[in-house]
């Protein structure tokens, strides 16, 4: 077991380039940080027994992907639509326990897809979204992998900021 | 390590008990569910460190929650506000890898606030929700407890019904 706060920074790193990698539109190395259920050197047997290592992603609002098949084709499909996509992290927290860590973060999103006319020198317009999600990593021997990743929007009315203790979900 | 089946027949039933709980409105069982880091036996000055343990939860368009105070106060908040709450899970897939195991499930929610007039024999209006969430559970000497919950609405437009490839994000 490495030092608490090496851990801390290997995993703070993984979750970073990650973004990188989503941002550079880098489909390969994004496919790279999702677990593989063979890194994990586990007895094959259990493995088909317990599903080990299968990987999950919710993008905002959608349904659940499950298996590196659905997950990477979302990111393909995402990465076709996206022309400009930028990430910037706040409220990172991560609890590594074992060889698991689970780190939450608010992905203050910019986005702009293909320009509506076709144009490939223009975007189309810029969208702000803010997102908050939770993305579980494995220790392997090749690093900290993704296991899960879910991501939602933040809807207004949540945020009790007058302190009456009125705060319900939206 | 248990058989493999073993595991998932308890991380399944573990699950399906926390949202019994909340069906049942029982605060103290809710609690029970979630985990406590000093549970897990770490080393204390690694506990500090790196968070072992620590819980974080995401309601349905909610902001990140982390710690037990934070997320017990929310259900605390949400159950106040909640007469009648059923979730019909679906969906439901375990992932076991080691000493933690991913859930994901549909939970498809119906739920009433109080009458707004403010009868205490009547519910207010039924609303349907659909649901998606991840739940990571740790094992523990008192069985496999919440480390992390994570739910999200799914909205509309996110299904390629008609199989044309057109899927993208809403």
């Amino acid at each position: 077991m490495n030092a608490p706060h090496i851990d801390v920074e290997q995993v703070e790193a993984a979750n970073a380039a990650f973004y990188e990698a989503l941002e550079e539109g880098d489909f390969e190395k994004v496919s790279e940080f999702w677990l593989t259920p063979s890194d994990l050197g586990v007895d094959e047997s259990y493995h088909d027994h317990a599903d080990v290592g299968v990987v999950s992603c919710v993008h905002p609002g959608w349904p659940v992907l499950t298996g590196r098949g659905e997950v990477l084709r979302s990111y393909a499909l995402i990465m076709a639509n996206t022309d400009y996509i930028q990430f910037f992290l706040t409220d990172t927290h991560v609890s590594v326990t074992g060889d698991t860590a689970l780190v939450t973060c608010t992905e203050n999103i910019l986005s702009g897809g293909p320009a509506p006319d076709g144009d490939d020198e223009e975007l189309g317009p810029l969208v702000g979204q803010l997102v908050v999600a939770t993305n579980t990593f494995r220790r392997t021997p090749a690093g900290w992998k993704l296991w899960s990743h879910h991501a939602s929007p933040v809807l207004a009315g949540t945020e009790d900021a007058d302190g009456d203790g009125d705060e319900t979900p939206p």
